[in-house]
């Protein structure tokens, strides 16, 4: 990471004096305001990681280090879908569903740093058991994998589809394979669909009784979906959504695609160091 | 409300000039920015009300106008279970469940003026129908009303309780009577009280997994029941709540009672009133 950061300033020709920083999206649990990774169960061995002070120490600059999620949320919001809204949720519909919260044009972390893990909402008292020890978790209906693994277990359980070759010869399918089933004409496909983006309004639905937030912003894989996702998404919305308060919010895609995360952490960077980041005379107040 | 308030001014001898402003928690929905009451469905006519400019215009005085539970939120907040919390939530228990969020010493409203409806939280996709269009919502299971309405279907369906006669008999009962009976060891009594407060709960847990607040305050008529409120949601939180992450929120009683609005109506009248509220040389920049 060192090595790439001193290879791009020097391709791009820049005065290291004119850099404020450099902001790293990284996976969680971890600590922004002590730049520290807690755990990262896809990066084997990184248990309680000072990664802030190790990378600053490395590249003399200051680094500013945020959930991969939130990050790509500020992204959004600067750059993206996000742009002057009062208030905005990223959803990102992956293997699971992470998330950002951006609230008067600040992140909102929460008092842990956790803030925005809309994938953990319980829509289903005692429905689909989660990897995270939970029941009933949104990112269990309404994830890319969950789309796929959804019409996975109907054509196990007897339900025909054009894709049941495919699935009984135990081909890994996706989201994807399920879009090009229900353009098909697949019935199972279609009704998948619409029972996992059912989901996933109802699940905006909730979020907003709590947040009343301006604008959703839909990204991550199923995000390239594009407008089957959103069309639906806000069919279900409307059809779910209470019609007793005009409150009901925007839902869009999200503009960014993967860059979210690296334009959103560097944006933070930006915006400089909380205020516990001592490297350099750079460092500023909190950024929230 | 205008003689109520020259009243309590001559009563305790307080000249004019030193008050600040007039805090005022109403029913909503309604606009804080413009001291609008849309509708109150319990105070017949009042329809696109603008209490703000026309209490203003009876007292003399600048007039702050919020959203009861807001108020009430805020007021927790800064003279009762919420102090010194980097950010919570309150939930009133009653009719239905409202609430309130204070996030980093600020109420946040959302951008329509709604947030905090965490009675409208949707648990249980297509569960139990809600006055309020949707299926399935937090207050459904876990309101005062829900407590005695679960009691009260159960016995109807059959089941035994020590309240069944009485049910019979069309006697109305109520969250009080369903705590009363478990204590004498009714078992359907104790069944409703373990299932609605699971429901709160899972309610809080997916409130938590969005906001990562640090304290959940319980009020209304429901938290009067005390600890054996308390003592429910705390072990079901413990159950449900993911063990990935240490975010696990505080959960505590609201300690102002029916005053909580009062208290913080008058609270944010002293933060002044919102940009748009012209009535007098003391009116100030937004509250939030």
């Amino acid at each position: 990471m060192a090595e790439l950061v001193y290879s791009l300033i020097a391709s791009a020709g820049v005065d290291r004096r004119q850099i404020v920083g450099v902001g790293v999206g990284a996976p969680g649990p971890m600590s922004h305001e002590q730049g520290l990774i807690y755990r990262a169960p896809n990066l084997p061995g990184w248990v309680n990681i000072p990664l802030r002070n190790l990378f600053s120490g490395q590249i003399g600059l200051p680094v500013v280090v945020e959930n991969d999620a939130n990050a790509a949320a500020f992204g959004e919001f600067k750059a993206g879908a996000g742009r002057r809204a009062h208030s905005m949720v990223l959803l990102t519909l992956g293997t699971g569903i992470g998330g950002g919260l951006v609230l008067n044009g600040k992140l909102w972390r929460g008092r842990f740093d956790n803030a925005g893990e809309i994938g953990h909402l319980i829509v289903q008292v005692d429905g689909r058991a989660c990897p995270c020890g939970q029941r009933g978790c949104l990112e269990r209906y309404a994830s890319a994998n969950a789309v796929a693994e959804l019409l996975v277990e109907a054509v196990r359980a007897g339900k025909p589809s054009i894709l049941a070759d495919r699935i009984r010869a135990n081909e890994a399918l996706d989201a994807r394979d399920v879009l090009d089933a229900l353009q098909q004409g697949d019935a199972l496909a279609r009704d998948t669909w619409e029972h996992s983006t059912r989901h996933l309004a109802i699940g905006i639905a909730s979020v907003q009784h709590v947040l009343n937030a301006q604008r959703y912003i839909l990204g991550g894989g199923l995000a390239k979906a594009g407008a089957p996702l959103l069309d639906a998404v806000k069919r279900h919305l409307e059809q779910t959504y209470w019609k007793i308060a005009p409150d009901c919010p925007e839902v869009v895609l999200a503009e960014l695609g993967s860059d979210a995360g690296a334009i959103g952490a560097a944006m933070l960077a930006r915006e400089g160091a909380p205020a516990s980041a001592a490297v350099g005379s750079e460092a500023r107040g909190r950024s929230s």
